[in-house]
């Protein structure tokens, strides 16, 4: 093999589709990935799936939402619009391998920049390159937003909401948003009572921007979920205890106790750390970028995926960052001297967002 | 009101379209709606929902696929994937209302082209204009494409499958594509058995063009579909007879009796009628348009909506034909010497297709 141009730390969405538009423009990318290709994906909840609608839409200049690479669509790979984790997986798999991007099952665990090369290790050696493409997600690295949140269940480590709902009759969930009301409908629909709690009820929010609402989806699922099995309450949690066989959440509005394990749905965290002094953070924790999502400590070092934010705006959703994959694969292919002209295609499909700050959804009706 | 510089017939998605367009570029449209605006869909099955997804990504440059004009999106109007007739038609009275779209309830009974005016004759004497946009839709012109079709209930007559459900316990369903399959579904979900028909077998179909292959929200139901309640048959129709008490459908695999009514879901035809001389028609019958999708004997005659069609490719999808709307309007607008500035928006949208042969949708994976 010849040595990568690029290395590439992470192989779901960001990973894989940054590979594949640096392929488009000649450029030698090696993908680290620790578990497989699509490995957050293989672990999501066996029952969830993807929230955007998936379709075949691409040859009128609409890509498939859940697409990663022009002329792809996860709706044509798996025939559904709304595929579950794994299947979502192998329509990952399946890209990586139409484009041959190469993959190297290797967990990178330290990064240092010197003398104009990323030096990465790994359990096999030091692999080194001029650019770094940080695309680790964030599905692996759960938030634990307040005091004694470990003791609950996050809900990347939920497996199966089958298998949870015969474990207990009643369940609290802590945060409202997709992840907390994805739980909360599977486990009613499995016969469960839930609690979820969120000081911004999320479940009642119309801004019109699907960063902060839920989606058409989800708001469809709550339309026919069973009546009276899920009950929402407009409060913030402040810290989780044991006490005696059970749980006590100290929340704005009183004590919640119950006997069973909470589910902790607060978000993720960003999988950053391992980059250390590379990559500035704003007030907020953010990481700071270019307008090329590049680090503005370390040239050389982007950042790609759903922990893209730019002003206000996160790219938290792969329709999202991947409007940004041309951008990263352009900034790289300019430095190398190649043609830039073969992501053109990326444009074509709407998969293109060539100014940051424009990205706010706003709808008239 | 002032003088109607373009008269467009039909208050659906491709008329109130065309209309919006227009107006951005300082075109007085008058739509002329016989019934409502959004009348078709309000004649859909009470239980029929849109098979696209409907999602606010405009912001990204990826128009909701069922939204008509820029900046607008029905999943945030409805809050709903997949609305039904009904709830989309309400969609299209608020755009229609919030750009202050004319609207005339009167039927266009007779079009006359002399001197440069279209002259449309309605209820309430003629009206004329110097362009005409026809955008009648299809789904109040069924087709009858064998002898004795007439016999079969429409799929545009069932009203509602809950009602249908009740009436028979068994029924045939002519034709396989998305309406004969969405009639089988809702029906079997009532505890109907059915029979499909249909010689090209779209359920088996999977080439990548949603035009033809059945879409990922319709096999998702299949997939979920009571069990062996629909029977699929790849076979052709040849005539429908009535028999007795019932009714004998000739097909080429031989006979099929059945004591209930047969349902028809064999396409619509176009409504083309009124137009008369005006318009050409292509050795399969297709209507013949410029690029600018007008009529190649009546200059200022277009025709938008499902039934416009380029090459071997029918826009018979919101998302579709709603690309041809800035193309007619910049059309008119550069005759009548207006700024075409303002369409810019339907290409940031992806509401924008110049080039109507180059719509195939292929996909890799």
């Amino acid at each position: 093999m010849q040595r990568p141009e690029v290395l590439i730390v992470g192989g779901g969405p960001a990973g894989i589709g940054v590979a594949v538009a640096l392929l488009q423009v000649g450029v030698r990318p090696l993908v680290l990935e620790a578990r497989r290709v699509g490995a957050s994906f293989l672990r999501w909840p066996r029952e969830t799936r993807l929230l955007t609608p998936s379709f075949t839409a691409n040859g009128f200049g609409l890509a498939d939402l859940n697409a990663i690479a022009p002329r792809t669509s996860p709706a044509y790979t798996l025939g559904e619009e709304h595929p579950t984790g794994r299947a979502y997986a192998r329509y990952l798999q399946a890209v990586a391998a139409h484009f041959a991007v190469p993959v190297l099952r290797e967990r990178a665990k330290r990064v240092v920049y010197r003398e104009g090369f990323f030096r990465v290790g790994t359990g096999r050696g030091t692999l080194e390159a001029p650019f770094l493409v940080w695309a680790v997600g964030e599905f692996f690295f759960p938030r634990y937003p307040f005091p004694g949140a470990f003791l609950a269940l996050p809900y990347a480590r939920v497996g199966s909401f089958a298998r949870l709902a015969r474990e207990a009759p009643e369940r609290v969930v802590i945060g409202g948003y997709e992840s907390g009301v994805d739980a909360a409908l599977h486990l009613a629909e499995r016969g469960v009572r839930v609690l979820v709690l969120d000081p911004e009820a999320p479940w009642e929010r119309r801004t019109g921007e699907p960063s902060r609402d839920l989606s058409p989806h989800t708001l469809d699922r709550l339309r026919r979920a069973p009546r009276g099995r899920i009950r929402f309450r407009r409060t913030k949690v402040l810290a989780l205890q044991l006490k005696g066989e059970g749980y006590v959440l100290l929340t704005e509005g009183g004590e919640v106790r119950t006997p069973h394990r909470p589910l902790l749905a607060t978000g993720f965290g960003d999988g950053l750390e391992p980059l250390g002094g590379l990559l500035a953070r704003g007030p907020e924790g953010h990481p700071l970028l270019t307008l090329e999502d590049e680090s503005t400590l370390a040239p050389g070092l982007f950042l790609a995926g759903p922990k893209v934010r730019h002003g206000g705006s996160p790219f938290c959703f792969i329709y999202k960052f991947r409007a940004r994959f041309p951008i990263v694969a352009r900034a790289i292919a300019r430095r190398l001297g190649r043609d830039e002209g073969p992501l053109e295609v990326y444009r074509e499909e709407g998969m293109w967002l060539e100014d940051p700050a424009c990205c706010e959804v706003r709808c008239a009706c």
